[in-house]
C-alpha cells in the first residue's frame, strides 16, 4: 500500500497527516482518507484546467484522459473508504447515514415544511372541494394527501366492497366490471386449495423467512417461469424475489433503479395502480407516452406503441431536464388486452439499451392468453436479451386475494436490493406454501386450470363482445387479458372527459362499475375498460344494467333536445307578436 | 442542497472551487466533491483532536459523537459521488471508467489505467463482495443506500436463514437468540392451524378485499382487543386496520401523522426495525431519548423513562429547529422486557397531549406477560384517554411468519388514511381467515395458548437467568416480553462499542446470534438482548456456545496480557544488562 501512496503528489497537510497516520488508532482509514483528499485536489485542478481549455477550444467538450483517470481513482478510493467505515461502524449499527436531510434525500415536500405548511409537489392545492373535506387535525399534510389520493382512487371500490351483488341475497348490489380480477376460476382454485397437501404447516412457515421469500418458493417460481415463459435455459432461483403483490414488486424496482424525481416512460393507456405506488412512496415521475387510437401509416393498429414514440417522449423529457431511468411495459397489456409481437418487444428492448434504460415488464397476465392467433412471448423466452441486467420481469399467478407477486431479474444487485422490501411487503409463510404447491402441480395447471380458464375467458369474451356488437360499440378485439377496451364516445356529447365522467357516474347509478379511460391516462375521451372475467350471471345482469344506463343517457339527451327546442320556440313566438 | 453545504466550514480552496462550481459543466459533481473535501478536512481534524485527547486521557477510546457524524456524512457523500460519476459514465457513454487494472483494487494506479476499456458489469468481478454492495451499475443512489442499509442490518440474519441449527441434521448451524420471535408455542399453533375450520375457502378470500382488511377480521380484532386489553367499552371495528406486519402499521402511521423531515421521539434502547422503516420510506427522524442504566433519585429503576427526559429531548429538538410530531412507545418494551405502570403511562400520554404529540404505542407483546407481579395495562383499558384521537395502538398476535399487524385508533381520519396502505401492505385472504378463526377461539386461547405460552416463557426465562446468574452477568429481571436485557461489559476491555462489536462477532464465530445494544441505540456499550423464547434444546446449546465464546474472549485477554508482559520484559531485561 505504501508504494502506491508514494506515487501521489504531497498534499498540503501531508506532514501533519503523515505523523497522525503513524500514531492513529485507525491507520487504514487515515491512509485512505489522505489519499482521497489528494485525489480530490487533483481532480478539481484537472476540471479547472479543462474548463480553461474549453474556453479556448469550445469544440473540445469530451472528458480528458487525465480527468477520467482521476474519476476512476476517486470512485475506487471512495468505495474503499465507504466500506472500511461501514465495516467498522455500520455492522455494529453505530453509524447512521444522514438521510434525514431533505436535500440529500431529494424527497418531495421536504425541508421547507417547517416554515410553509405545504411542500411544492403536494397534491392538496389541486384538490376538489370534495377532497378538501378530508383535511383533518389528526393528519399531517402528507397524511391528507394520501387520504385524498386514496379516496379519489378507491371510493367506488370501497362502496362496492360494502354492497356487492349476490344472485340470491343482494340483487341490487354493485357489479364490478371495473377491476382487474379473474373471477372465472374461483371454483377450480377453491377446489385445488382445499386438497390436503395445501394444509401442511411446519415451524419455518410460522417464522421469519429470508426477506426475498422462502427458498422453496423462489425455486418453484424459477422452475415454473422456465417452463411457462419457454426460457432457453433454467432460470436461477437466486434471481427471484417474492413480495405481497406485483404492485409491491413494481414499487421496489422503481425504488432501487431510480432516485426521487427521476422519471420512467409509461405508454398510455396505462394501469393506474403504478401511479398510486409512485406517488405514495417512490416519487418517480411516470412520463406518459400517449398512444393514438387511429390507425395510420406509422401505426398499423390501434394504440400501437412504436420506438419512434418512445424516443420522442424520451428526448422531450430530456429537453425539459428530466432524467429518464426506465421504461415500463405491461404484456399482455392492461387495459388494452394487447400482446406485443416478438419483433416489437425486441425493438423496445433495443431502444432501452441504446439509452441505458431499465425495462420493467409486467407479465402478470401471461396465463390469460385465450386466443391462439395471438401468441404470447415472454422476454424470458428470448435467446439473448439486449441488456439482461436492466430487464426485470414482474409476474403473479392472478389470484388477487393471495397478495403474491414475483420478480425475475438477471441483476443480482437488483434482486438483492428488492429483497430488502420483503421486510415491509412480505407474504405469510402459509400463503407461500400454498402458492408453491399450486405451481408444483403442473398436471392440474396444464390439464385443468389453463384449459378451463382459457375456454371460460373465450366464452365470457364472446358474450360481452356480441353484446357490444349488437349495440354498435367499437372495441379492440384482442385475444388476451381479462378486459375489453371499448369506445363509448357515441354516448358523449360533447366528447369531453367531463362527459366521460358523467357517463361513468351513470353506470354507477345503475350499480355497475366500469373503468373510464381517464383513469388510464388515455388522451382521448370516451374509452372504457370492461372486465369480462366474471361469472356468466354477473355478466348478464351487468350488460342489462349497461343497456339501461346508456338508454337513460339517450333518454336524457332526448329530454334535453326537447327542452332546448322549446326554449328556442318561445323567443320565435314572442318575436312573431 | 445549498443549506447543507452552508453548514460546512470553508475549505482552503473554496473560493477557487466556488467559481468553478458556477461555471462547471458538471455542477452536481463539483458541489459534491467540494462538500466531500470539506468533510474530509473536518474528519481529519477531529481524528487528530481525538488522538491528542487520547494521549491525555488514554482510557477515552470510544468514537466521539462528532467523529461518528463525520463518518456518516463521508459515507453518504461518497456513495453519492460514486453514483453520480457512474451514472454519467454509463449514460453518456462518453466516459469510460478505466477500472480494469487489477492494481486499482487495493491501491491507486497510474496512467496505464485507460488502456483497456471495461464494460460496466466487468467492474464487479474485481471488487470484493463488500465493495460490490456499494457499487453497481444496475442501482440508483437510492438503490445503493437501500442495499447498504439492508446488508448492514440483515447480513447475519440472512446467514442464519441459510444455515440454521437443527438437532439432528445441522448441529453446527446458527442459533438465533437475536431475533424477536416466539418459537415456544409453534407446536400448539401448528396443531390449531391444522384443524378443519382453518381450511375454509370462499370466493371473497381469493379476491380483493377492502384495503383496511376483510370486515370479518376487523370485527374480530375489535372484539379480541376489547376483551384482552380490558377496554371499558366495545371497540369499534371501523377503527381497525390490518396490514402485513406491525412494522407496516408503524410505517403507515408515521406516514400519515408526520411530514418528511419531521421527528418522532423514541426512547432508547429502541427496536431498530422502526428505524429501517423510517429510512426506507417515511423519512421521519427518530429522535433518541437516551435512558440510563443507573438508578438515581430521579430514575428509580434501570432505563427508566421519565417525562422530564421526554420534555428535555423535545425542547432540545425544538431548539435545533426540528418539528416533533409524535412519541413512540413499546409496551411491554422491546428490548427491555419492561412494562409501564398505569401511572407512568398516563404521565406520558398527558405529556404528549400538552405538546400536541401523537402517541404510537406498540403493544404486540400484550399476551407475552408471564410474571404476575408485573401487571400489564393497555392504553385501551383507560377510562378516558388524554388525547384519544392522537393515541394509536399497534398490535399483533406474535406469529412472525403470519405477517399480520393491526392498528386501533380513535381517529377515523387516521384509520382511513392508514387503510390506503393495504394496497401495498395487504395480507392474503386465507391468512386473514385463519387469523380470524384463531382470535375467535377464546377457549383455546384462554385455556391452551395463553397458559402454556406463559409457563413455557417462565421456564425458558428461568433457565436463561439461572445461567446468567451462575456466570455473574447482570440483567434486567422483568416479567414480560421474549428477551433478557443483559450487561456484558465485564467482557469488554476497554468498554467501547468497538469492543461490543468484537464480542458480538465472537458469539457469531461460535454460531450464536445475539443483539448488541448498539443496534438499539443504547448509549452505554456492553448491553445485549438475548431472546429466550426458543426451544429448550436450542437454549441449552446456545448457552453452551455462549460460555465457549466468553471463555474464548477471556483466553484472548490472557494471551494479550502475557504478550504485553513479555514486551515489557524485553526492554527491562535489556536495561538490566
Amino acid at each position: 500500500m505504501s508504494h502506491q501512496s508514494d506515487t501521489l503528489h504531497k498534499p498540503c497537510g501531508q506532514t501533519k497527516g503523515q505523523g497522525l497516520r503513524n500514531q492513529s488508532p485507525h491507520p487504514q482509514v487515515m491512509e485512505l482518507i489522505l489519499r482521497l483528499r489528494q485525489t480530490i485536489e487533483d481532480y478539481i485542478t484537472q476540471l479547472e484546467t479543462r474548463h480553461l481549455q474549453q474556453d479556448r477550444e469550445p469544440e473540445k467538450q469530451g472528458h480528458s484522459q487525465a480527468t477520467r483517470e482521476q474519476e476512476a481513482i476517486l470512485v475506487h478510493l471512495m468505495c474503499q473508504v465507504v466500506n472500511l467505515l461501514h465495516s467498522r461502524a455500520t455492522s455494529s449499527l453505530e453509524l447512521q447515514l444522514p438521510l434525514h436531510s431533505p436535500d440529500i434525500r431529494g424527497d418531495v415536500g421536504g425541508g421547507q415544511l417547517a416554515q410553509s405548511p405545504r411542500g411544492p409537489d403536494q397534491l392538496s392545492h389541486q384538490l376538489s372541494d370534495l377532497e378538501t373535506a378530508f383535511i383533518s387535525y389528526d393528519l399531517s399534510n402528507r397524511g391528507i394527501d394520501i387520504s385524498a389520493l386514496y379516496h379519489s382512487t378507491f371510493q367506488d371500490f370501497v362502496a362496492y366492497q360494502r354492497d356487492k351483488y349476490h344472485g340470491g341475497k343482494n340483487t341490487w348490489g354493485f357489479i364490478n366490471l371495473g377491476i382487474n380480477e379473474n373471477k372465472l376460476c374461483v371454483d377450480l382454485m377453491t377446489e385445488r386449495l382445499s386438497r390436503s397437501d395445501m394444509n401442511y404447516i411446519d415451524d419455518d412457515l410460522l417464522q421469519y423467512s429470508d426477506w426475498k421469500g422462502h427458498a422453496f418458493l423462489q425455486e418453484e417460481v424459477a422452475r415454473f417461469l422456465t417452463n411457462y415463459s419457454k426460457a432457453p435455459a433454467q432460470l436461477d432461483p437466486e434471481n427471484v424475489v417474492v413480495l405481497n403483490s406485483c404492485l409491491s414488486v413494481f414499487l421496489a424496482l422503481t425504488m432501487v433503479v431510480s432516485d426521487p424525481g427521476e422519471a420512467i416512460l409509461a405508454p398510455t393507456p396505462f394501469y393506474p395502480g403504478f401511479t398510486f405506488a409512485s406517488r405514495l412512496y417512490s416519487k418517480v415521475e411516470l412520463i406518459h407516452v400517449h398512444l393514438d387510437s387511429e390507425v395510420t401509416e406509422a401505426a398499423t393498429c390501434h394504440f400501437q406503441l412504436t420506438v419512434g414514440k418512445l424516443e420522442k417522449a424520451l428526448l422531450d423529457a430530456r429537453l425539459k431536464g428530466r432524467k429518464v431511468k426506465g421504461l415500463v411495459l405491461i404484456n399482455p397489456n392492461n387495459p388494452l388486452g394487447d400482446i406485443y409481437s416478438r419483433d416489437s418487444l425486441n425493438e423496445y428492448l433495443e431502444f432501452a439499451k441504446r439509452y441505458n434504460l431499465h425495462v420493467i415488464i409486467d407479465e402478470i397476465s401471461m396465463l390469460s392468453v385465450f386466443d391462439e392467433p395471438f401468441p404470447f412471448h415472454s422476454v424470458l423466452s428470448m435467446e439473448s436479451l439486449p441488456d439482461p441486467k436492466r430487464t426485470h420481469v414482474i409476474w403473479g399467478f392472478g389470484i388477487s386475494g393471495f397478495r403474491f407477486g414475483a420478480l425475475y431479474t438477471n441483476s443480482k444487485d437488483v434482486a438483492s436490493a428488492v429483497g430488502a422490501f420483503g421486510f415491509l411487503h412480505g407474504i405469510s409463510g402459509i400463503t407461500q406454501h400454498k402458492m408453491c404447491r399450486l405451481l408444483q402441480d403442473r398436471e392440474w395447471i396444464d390439464n385443468v386450470y389453463v384449459p378451463t380458464n382459457r375456454s371460460r375467458l373465450q366464452e365470457a369474451h364472446r358474450f360481452i363482445t356480441n353484446q357490444l356488437k349488437a349495440l354498435g360499440i367499437p372495441f379492440l378485439n384482442r385475444g388476451s387479458g381479462l378486459y375489453v377496451w371499448m369506445n363509448l364516445k357515441k354516448y358523449l356529447d360533447p366528447c369531453t372527459f367531463e362527459e366521460e365522467l358523467l357517463l361513468y357516474r351513470r353506470f354507477l347509478d345503475h350499480k355497475l362499475l366500469l373503468s373510464p379511460g381517464k383513469a388510464y391516462m388515455c388522451k382521448e375521451p370516451g374509452w372504457f375498460r370492461l372486465t369480462f372475467s366474471d361469472k356468466p350471471l354477473h355478466l348478464k345482469v351487468a350488460m342489462h344494467r349497461f343497456c339501461q344506463a346508456v338508454g337513460a343517457q339517450q333518454q336524457h339527451w332526448l329530454e334535453k333536445q326537447v327542452e332546448d327546442a322549446l326554449k328556442e320556440e318561445v323567443p320565435s313566438l314572442s318575436s312573431g307578436r
